[in-house]
């Protein structure tokens, strides 16, 4: 009976990613040092957050409102798609603040091994809206794994009907990255996309 | 307006021990994959510690009662009192399950950089503990830090009025420990305490 409600939590939160047991018992002990000023404002933002964040219905993005606001955002190019994995990925482009058109969250990439096929990924709703907006270009920004690469051209073929440029994003040295730490794939990639100087 | 619940969320979460903005959007994102099974369930267990989990009247243990299950057990050595600076800590002692006495938590170590001075640790409740109580040893399980050494002999300076032996962990090579790695106050420390073979 003791422990058995602070135990819970802890073994709940050290499934999170990133932590485990240790970290786990850190957090808790940490939040319940001052209730009133940690654990229960923590409760009350997760509580809002389960109350109102949903499911953008076009995009898949997490926002308060049904539509999102890139998604209503008029101002942004509405030519533009540039499809994601996740909305973590989405968060990725909008803070290097280059990008300017709409996105699509495909919620994963295929993957043998994990079981995930065409049906499990938003690829239908990116059909409709390719068929129903105006869109020229789709950037496919997929990890360059080899279950995202598999997706990419698994999406360019499924896509191929549309009369719309599809462009993957370049591969190549990281900004800030060493060539010596760099893998053959990527240095065989940069070398072949050179530009001139 | 977007995404400020989310964000706010985001930068508390971030504020935990061991977490920074990266694993916080992490973890936030792992949450809302799924709120049914993962958000609303770890909000239930915050707030039924939230609710029910208080601080034992008389060692400092968290627990569901006022008095913890460790300072009920009448089967366990009571006349043996552990000193230790946090739950952390006593929860540490009592998974390596060779110590059955009871504990006392201090609440800290005394620390001139942060302030801390010995009215801001439980050392009151510890006094009157050992007048009221039959305790025959008092072990001081404090950090082996600057901080936790002075702790260690301002207590034992205190405490020197009870007629109750006063004695601390240990100082030597860990468990599994390499020499190679140790540090020459530890390697001095576990030379000078050498055992028979």
């Amino acid at each position: 009976m003791s422990e058995q409600v602070l135990e819970k939590l802890i073994k709940k939160v050290a499934k999170l990613p990133g932590l485990g047991p240790r970290s786990s018992r850190r957090v808790v002990l940490h939040l319940l040092k001052d209730k009133e000023t940690l654990l229960l404002p923590l409760i009350e933002d997760m509580n809002n957050v389960a109350n109102n964040i949903k499911k953008c219905v076009e995009c898949g993005n997490l926002d308060e409102n049904d539509i999102c606001q890139i998604c209503k955002n008029s101002s942004r190019n509405q030519t533009l798609l540039c499809v994601v994995e996740t909305v973590a990925d989405l968060w990725a482009l909008e803070r290097s603040n280059v990008y300017n058109g709409k996105y699509h969250i495909l919620g994963g990439v295929l993957s043998a091994i994990d079981g995930i096929n065409p049906d499990q990924l938003n690829i239908d709703s990116l059909e409709k809206r390719l068929e129903s907006n105006m869109f020229t270009e789709v950037i496919v920004a997929i990890s360059a794994t080899l279950d995202g690469q598999t997706t990419a051209h698994y999406l360019a073929e499924r896509l191929g009907k549309f009369d719309i440029k599809i462009t993957r994003l370049a591969h190549g040295l990281p900004v800030g990255g060493e060539l010596d730490f760099l893998d053959d794939g990527t240095i065989a990639q940069a070398l072949k996309a050179r530009n001139l100087l």
